[in-house]
Order: structure tokens, then sequence, then C-alpha cells
């Protein structure tokens, strides 16, 4: 499963590259030499590292990639009190690299995870299947049986409404992973040996009002349309909390791609997850989400945002309203992550100013 | 891929055979060389088949199967006056033979549906998947990115709340095709030779409040649970429209487990197709559907069903006066298809007083 990429195999005819348009952050505390694995598929595109914990250590990265790298006195000088949104000694930091990002789209991946192979042996190139989920329209008002119907040999199915087959924008493309399955830690200890195998060869959009778990690991989105909904919350250092940082923008996003009529895929590509995180750590780092989570979701799937939020940073801002509002009696912890939201989007709003990026596709933050 | 199943590969060491406990319905106009490709998998099981059509014609069944065959003569002896509800010349005609069931659960399979491959070459057993589906729970609150969580090799991601990992007990098993789609008229003119190969190895639940297209071609349901909601309508003979007698069973179905906590599911089995129906018949039968399903599927989307409507039943004539109310101004058609929904449940409840079907698991119709 995990071999290096050919550049053979990672030669992609039908797709636009769109090497101009997209990030790809990741979030490190190590040296880069997964990126070797990638090397075919990624190297054309800009990176942008977002170094976690130690500021004073280097990190190595390869040769021959073109790559930003923001550490924690880097957050801290370009963001000054703002920074405080931005997480510490956790791998939610990476969504400081969306916010410095002046690209269209954003594919952010962990650096233990590695080139899955298809049935077929073929090496996935799995950026290139995030921008066809990303180019492609979603289906979010009905389900298609024969899953995603813009798909080569595929279609809407008798009985699907001809009104909805233009489909809407995607917003968020998320892949899965082969070997080790993303699972929370008490599934961990139960079933140390249990290894995803199974290559389901299928996209599809998640229906309107559907909330889903969205993992942080392998993922791509359209900063455009759902960036700033696209905050990981804040975990690790000094917080109760840890490893709900991608739940926390899927929530998020999921509830405000709904209400603005906006995509959300899921499915296709694997990356192949290398190594399974430490079961303990991770029980400690979750504890409390397992008991937020009970009422955490109810909430989201309760929310309701008024029509006049017709923009993301509006819908991201009455949210964090309704986080201080419903979710404080949980936690104390909310909110302060109320107010890290609406933070946030100050930051956000502030690095990216109205039509910044439209107008520099390839501007640097620094 | 069409090709007879050997005993062999029918072995189903793990999953319950439930020969006692389910029927399988096929309605059909011909003679059911189809089953000679079924025997391994069907012999053990009861039949009921229903006679569409001339009810003078004789339809042969091959030698070695248990059955009962009803044409449109026994329909009316049987039914008097409420035969009027079920349809004659089309194969919603079906609906008959869930109601003279006294099984636990139903199987129903079109005559020009043969034995799929997967993958690896070996011959499907599409009702013991049916089965597999129906005896494990769904999953409609929240949706699983790893598809069906009980599955072997697979379970609940990270991030899904451990209250709804119980799920809850599953109505309908809707399986899929290979090799000829199941596409509307104007798909069909299109795309003439569009064949669906891929064999996606998921079964998954369709999210509660999402509608789908329900095809009765490959499709499993629990009798008890579920059963009186699955009339397929007025289509065929003396009726404005044909080719929709599963999508509105489908929509009043899901729309019905949704209301009562029952869980959809879809996915495998596959079927292997073998003929496409002629597209120009079809754009006859369908072309009212077309215009119509774009009102009928936001009514179905928006139709809320009162606390006190406990039992499929009540949920189904509540659905009758609905339709009565906010679909007649579409067409007249739904106002007869009204009173038929009320016809099918005084007719269903004749043949299924309560407490029959679990009194008597192997008792007859006739």
């Amino acid at each position: 499963m995990a071999e290096p990429a050919t550049a053979t195999e990672a030669a992609a005819p039908a797709v636009p590259q769109l090497k101009d348009e997209l990030d790809i952050v990741i979030p490190t505390i190590r040296n880069l030499e997964f990126l070797e694995m990638w090397r075919p598929f990624f190297q054309p595109y800009h990176l942008i590292i977002v170094q976690d914990g130690d500021p004073s250590k280097t990190i190595k990265v390869p040769d021959g990639f073109d790559y930003e790298l923001y550490n924690r006195n880097d957050i801290n000088r370009i963001l000054g009190p703002k920074a405080s949104c931005i997480s510490f000694k956790d791998s939610a930091c990476r969504c400081f690299g969306y916010m410095v990002s002046k690209k269209k789209y954003i594919f952010t991946i962990d650096d233990d995870c590695f080139v899955a192979k298809d049935p077929s042996g073929k090496a996935i190139n799995a950026l290139q299947q995030h921008i066809k989920n990303l180019l492609s329209p979603s289906t979010p008002f009905f389900f298609n049986t024969l899953y995603d119907p813009y798909r080569e040999g595929a279609d809407f199915v008798r009985g699907y409404p001809f009104s909805l087959r233009e489909g809407v924008p995607t917003a968020v493309s998320h892949g899965l992973w082969l070997n080790i399955p993303d699972y929370d830690a008490p599934t961990q200890l139960v079933k140390p040996l249990e290894r995803n195998t199974r290559y389901v060869d299928a996209v599809q959009t998640i229906p309107k009002g559907a909330l889903f778990p969205m993992c942080g690991m392998n993922l791509a989105f359209d900063r455009e349309l759902i960036g700033p909904a696209m905050y990981f919350g804040l975990m690790g250092d000094g917080q109760p909390i840890g490893r709900y940082d991608d739940m926390w923008a899927g929530w998020c996003t999921k509830v405000i791609c709904d209400h603005l009529g906006l995509g959300v895929k899921t499915g296709l590509p694997y990356i192949y997850h290398s190594k399974a995180s430490n079961p303990f750590v991770n029980l400690k780092k979750e504890y409390k989400g397992i008991f937020w989570q009970e009422e955490i979701i109810p909430f989201f799937q309760q929310a309701v945002l008024p029509k006049d939020c017709t923009t993301v940073q509006k819908c991201y801002i009455e949210l964090a309203k309704q986080v201080k509002d419903k979710l404080s009696k949980v936690d104390p912890y909310f909110d302060k992550l109320a107010e890290a939201m609406v933070t946030w989007i100050a930051a956000w709003d502030e690095l990216n100013p109205t039509g910044a990026a439209a107008a520099l596709p390839n501007g640097k933050a620094k």
C-alpha cells in the first residue's frame, strides 16, 4: 500500500492541475520526509507548513518543494493579540495556514499519511481526486443511489428530479483512509488490530441536514466558498480537550454549507494512514469530548441560521453567538471557544480583505 | 456477469437463512426461466408470484420451486371491491404479494434480474446480503464516513456520538444493479450505451430527512416494521402514469421511517439487470411523472406527521390525507391515488388482522 508514487502515475490528463490556485497545508512537529513519497503529486504545488510546538526547532523539508513555513513566533507576529485563536501544541494550528493562503483551494494532509493504492495496484493521486470532487457539483437535496452522478459511467437514476440535476457548488471534499482508520480512543483500545482494507469506489454528497464526522487528515476545500468556517477551534496546550478540532470545523462547516446551499462530498480519495496514535494519550485528549459531543451534536442539528446570514462570516459569527448562548452551560470552555470564533473571523478578514483572494491568486501573506 | 450460481457459492454460514420468515415476491407477465439462475439461492424460499395482465395466460415456473401464484381473477376474488387499489398491467401489482404474505420479510425482484458477480468473480447471493442488511441496525441520525459501521472490518469513526451507536431497526434494504442502470427515459435516450460496471463495496443508511429514488427491482423490507407503507400506487392500465410505482412507495416509506425512527439502507447487493426497457415506451409512461415529481418531492420533503401517528397504518392514512389536500391541485389523479391509499390500508388490515403476521409465520392468504 505504502510505496512512493512514480511520475508516470502522477500524470493527470483530464483534471485541471490548479497548481496556482491550490495550497497544501501541513501541520507538523517533525521533518517532512513523508513528502518524498508524495513528490510526484505535490511538487508542482506551493506548501504552507504550520510548525506545531517549539518554534526553536528546525523542520527539514525535502529539497525541491516550494514552501513557506510558519512557527509560533510567526503566528504571534502576524496576528498579534488575535493569535490567541490559534491552537498551540495541537495540529489544530493548521487552520492558520488556511488563513494566510491566498489561493482558492486548500488541501490539508497529516504528515503520517502516505500514498495509497487502488485495488488495481495503482498509486492514488489523492490531490487530483480532491480537485475532481471540488470542481464537480454536489447534490445535497436528494440522494442519488448510484453515488456521484457526475462521475464517468454514472448519472442520476430514475426518479431524480430534473430541476436538481445541475447540483450546487462543492465546498468540501472529505477523503478517507486505508490501513489505520480514524477511530476514537475507546474504539482504538477495543480494536487495536483493526485495519481498514475496504476500498469503496464512491464519492457522494452528504445530504442536507445530515451531520458527519469530518476528519482533517485528508481534506480539501474551496477557501472562497467556505474558508472562514474552517476554524479548528481551541485545542491542545492550555485547553481541556484535543482531537475535536476537525470535528468542530466539520459541524460548523456542514451547518453553514446547508444554510448557504453548498455541497460537502465524502469518499474517494483514500490515503494510506501509516500509524495509529497512542490510544491512552488520545483518551486523555478526547474524554471530555466524548461527553460533550452528546450535547454539541444535537445543538448543531437544531441550529438555524437567519436568512440575513448571507456570507460565511455572518453565518460563523451567528454560530459563535449561539454557541455562547447554548453551549456555555455545558462547560465554560465554550464561552472561550465562542470568543475565539469571533477572533478567528476578525483575523481572517484582516488577512483576507474583500476581493483580495481573487485579486492576488499568487500572493503571499508574508 | 450473468451466469448461474453454484450450490457451493450459495452456502451462507454466518447469516441466518430465514427460509420460513421470508417470501420472495415476483411480478411477471412471462415464464419464469430466470429462476433457474437463482435456484441455489432462492429454492429454499417460498415464492409469491403476481401475474400481471391477461389472467388466462399460464405462467410456467421451473420445477422444484415452492410458490403460490395470483392472477387478476385471484386478486379480484380475494379483495373484492378493494381490488381497485391494485394496479393492472403494471408491475406495481407486486404489492399485492406483500399484502398476502404472512412472513416477516419480503424480497422482491424483477424477472429480468440475474445473478451478478463481485469483483473477485464470485456469484453474489443478493438475498443473503439483504438479510444481512435487514438484521443489522441502521444509523439515520448521523453519517458514518466509513459506511455501514456494523460490517466486519468497519466501525463508527472518531466523532460519532456514542449514544447513537446502537442504531435503529432497519426496515428497508435497497439493492443496486450492474449492467443496465435504472435510468429514466430521457437519460436512456441520451445514453443508450451506458452500463453500470462500478461495483461499490458499501452499504449505508440514508440519513434522516433525505429522500431517495427507491427502485423496486431488487428490494427487501421488513413487513412487520414497514409493510403497509409499501403500496406501489395506481399505475398502468387506466392510469395516466407508469414507472413511478416504486418511487411513490419509496417517498412514502422514507417519510414514515423517518417519523417512526426506522432505518433505510442502500448499496449492496448488486443484481445483474439484463435488458434495458424500451425508452420510447418508458417516456410515454413517465412523462407526467417527470413534471409531477417536481411538486411531489417538495411535498414529501415538507411532510410532517403528527405525534399521534404511532403505527405505519396511521402514518399512511395521514399521508393519504395530505396527498389529497396538497397534491390534488397538481392533477385529479392524486385524488384517486389518495383514495386508493386508504383502500390499500383497509385491504391490508383485512388480510393482516393485528398479530396475525406474528402468529402465523407460515400462513397462506389463500
